[in-house]
């Protein structure tokens, strides 16, 4: 059987709705801050076994319907010749930002089988390891993200230094988003040649941009990267936060799951990109409240996604630190009790026609 | 005559769009850095003339129809007992946060003519110094963005102790915004009865959250700051950022006019608030871009705003620091000369019934 995810993303019924976490591995977990106390983060990602081991983590431990790949959006960056360090409290910060066109000529579209061999063999190690019902979540940063963080040189609120490089120097841009959508088309599609079954394309920050830019300077970019894993018969969940305005747009550039976070009510968002399936969309700062207010926060999303086929159960953006990992587990078991069929399918009253 | 942008709150057809621009004074001119070589932010807001000055540099240099009083939105906050350094690059910092009863307990609801007296003194200057078409802005925060910064203690992206304290301490939570709202309503109400003619609600940071947390947690306490200027007779602007998914929330809590970012189209964001003014949008970083595509930007926002009465014309955020002064002068040009009219009215095509 194939796993639960890859047919939801193609909006067929099924017995449960799947759920994941983004960010489900790592910070939340107390096995996981155990062994970060011995190794660095992008220390992590130069093993396969740890790696393997931290994205499994999760999954034993929530018996959730996928493992999310544990790696960084910016770790096939660090293959592109960029130094990036993860600063505590802060983000991904630059040695050098990437500005002029000489910056982006020194960007290095890496062989990804070599640059981040560690991680596609803990992909090959995490696929073994679940069941064929679980999936494996492989994802990669979305262009506007990633170039925000390359432009900026750290992580930043109004990517001001990125739009004014975006509007004054269309062609530096233009060259960053193809070396960038390049790469990560090539490291998304060798995910799958190791075993992701799903990729998810994270383009957090988009939500920084008007729809009429984000038109202009992102979406084709986007779009190569999810028409790549289309053309290979990979199924893509399209990410973004404070995106209400821009979701159509993102439809339109690609994939076949858009990723809503917990702006939009989920049923209001759906009718947006109507003819995709959704994943989200529960406030993950609605997981540090008392459980009577996760119950019915998370029964509030179900209900607007109305047993429909297509949806996956995630939050509207990642596991915060501080989240009690008990809560996340109560979660999944919630979701799946309150979605299960007898018959291997939808219920017969909600499983009409996809929105 | 009275000044512009009052009629213009009041959606009455008015002879050009008015315009000014959230964060004129301050940073972006060089007159008001060679002024900051030698007094702290704080230090200005305790001297009358100071603030004065400040306040009417870009009147003089830009020739906008509202002159914006310089302050900051935590200025009241001081006068509430609270410790707030404002650090450079960052934001407000607070000493200790407030998170608990007792914290909120300790923050006194200032005699603000006491607590204010040179920001109101100041209000009188800039009045007497304006011409009548003119108009004095005053401003306070908004509730949510206020106790946001508070709880956390410095800027936040996701709030999560802030909603953390929402979720599961709801009494503190309201008694930490019974206190902000009283005492900013108060200071709103000082504000024009020292000479300011509109008084905006910069609750810049509510988009963090979903329409229904905004409607328990938020609403309440931004109608009564709305509403006790409505009842004094005083129009109102009610502004946030990422509100495209709660502008129906916040223009049933109030505000004569609504607030719109860059993210929502001007006509869209305006179909969302039917019966209320708007006042926006255009992308702060798009000032960074070449003038043609700043002008094409304006012009774009002017013809979404289609001449109907009840609109101002206004960035989306405020002025960024690197921004060029000369460009906000080109564009209030443009604005005026754009929407001008011979007969002290709006075009007649265009003046049909309001939004």
């Amino acid at each position: 059987m194939e796993p639960l995810l890859v047919r939801a993303a193609r909006r067929e019924p099924v017995e449960r709705t799947p759920v994941w976490f983004m960010r489900q591995a790592g910070r939340s977990l107390p096995e996981y801050r155990r062994l970060r106390e011995q190794h660095g983060f992008f220390d992590i990602n130069r093993s396969a076994e740890l790696t393997a081991e931290v994205t499994l983590q999760p999954v034993r431990r929530h018996d959730v319907d996928a493992a999310v790949v544990f790696a960084d959006i910016m770790t096939p960056v660090l293959a592109m010749g960029v130094d990036v360090e993860l600063v505590e409290g802060v983000g991904p910060v630059l040695a050098e930002p990437v500005r002029s066109q000489a910056d982006v000529g020194r960007l290095r579209v890496p062989d990804v089988e070599q640059g981040v061999a560690p991680v596609l063999e803990a992909i090959e190690i995490v696929r073994r390891e679940l069941r064929g019902d679980q999936a494996v979540v492989g994802f990669c940063g979305g262009p506007f993200t990633v170039a925000g963080y390359l432009v900026e040189g750290r992580p930043s609120r109004d990517f001001a230094v990125t739009k004014r490089l975006m509007y004054s120097e269309p062609r530096v841009w233009s060259n960053l988003l193809d070396r960038l959508s390049e790469a990560f088309a090539a490291y998304a599609l060798a995910q799958a040649r190791a075993g992701a079954d799903v990729v998810q394309v994270f383009d957090s920050w988009v939500g920084a941009l008007s729809p009429a830019d984000y038109d202009e300077f992102v979406a084709p970019w986007s779009a190569r990267i999810v028409d790549a894993l289309r053309e290979a018969g990979v199924p893509s969940i399209h990410f973004g936060t404070g995106t209400a305005t821009l979701l159509e747009v993102m439809a339109a550039a690609g994939g076949d799951v858009i990723g809503l976070d917990w702006r939009i009510p989920l049923d209001e968002g759906w009718r947006r990109v109507a003819g995709r399936g959704v994943q989200g969309n529960l406030d993950p700062t609605a997981l540090l409240a008392p459980w009577e207010r996760v119950e019915a926060a998370a029964r509030d999303v179900l209900a607007r996604a109305g047993g429909r086929p297509g949806y996956i159960f995630n939050l509207g953006h990642g596991v915060l630190p501080d989240t009690d990992p008990d809560v996340l587990g109560r979660l999944r078991e919630l979701v799946h009790r309150e979605t299960a069929t007898h018959a291997g399918a939808q219920k017969s009253h909600t499983s009409g026609t996809p929105a």
